[in-house]
């Protein structure tokens, strides 16, 4: 449930209390689409989402996102959208804060699931 | 056209385009919503969305949001979720940069039409 409707939210308030990686953490919810934020450190898992796009930007570090044929390479400041059924590998060298953007049905390591498949909560 | 997918935007460098208050521009498409980046200053105009919840979020400065019976202030990093049908009126004292996301249907100035109401265009 949205209760955060005409609120002000800090981000990184909201990211002192996300303590794992790689599970994102929901902070908003508008237009059947939700806001999250993460941590991230090292490297996630190839996977593609099959009806999602994704956009993520970078609050605080490095994000790096490994593609079929390049890499992206994010600083702070700096978003990309990474579209449906592109795989792609996010992984980050030191601790990377992201403010994401997607669907309320996405599933974090998309067709991939396993261990580090999480269901999304509120923070 | 979104010619963005999968590649790395600096939302800085994308702000150093606008030279236009309240004038906000595409920077990226997904899931039927755009990723704009305006900057605010002054005050803009009473309006609502009869379809849309809007995103707003402090990339610099600080974003003032009159509601009915209170006031938001955000500041950078700062974020609020504007529900569709929520009367509302940004204002900013000084220059401010701001990240939205909003459904493709949103009109800036929403139901009301005025002098302030702009196309919305690709950067």
């Amino acid at each position: 449930m949205n209760n955060l409707a005409s609120e002000r939210v800090c981000l990184a308030e909201k990211l002192k209390l996300i303590d794992r990686y790689w599970n994102p953490k929901i902070v908003g919810e508008l237009n059947g689409q939700f806001i999250k934020v993460a941590k991230f450190k090292g490297e996630f898992v190839w996977h593609h989402h099959e009806n999602e796009d994704e956009f993520f930007l970078v609050i605080k570090g490095e994000l790096k996102i490994k593609l079929e044929n390049r890499e992206l390479v994010l600083r702070e400041g700096d978003f990309t959208i990474i579209n449906r059924n592109i795989q792609h590998l996010p992984f980050a060298e030191e601790e990377t804060h992201v403010l994401i953007f997607e669907p309320k049905s996405t599933v974090n390591t998309g067709q991939a699931r396993n261990e580090l498949t999480v269901d999304c909560e509120w923070l």
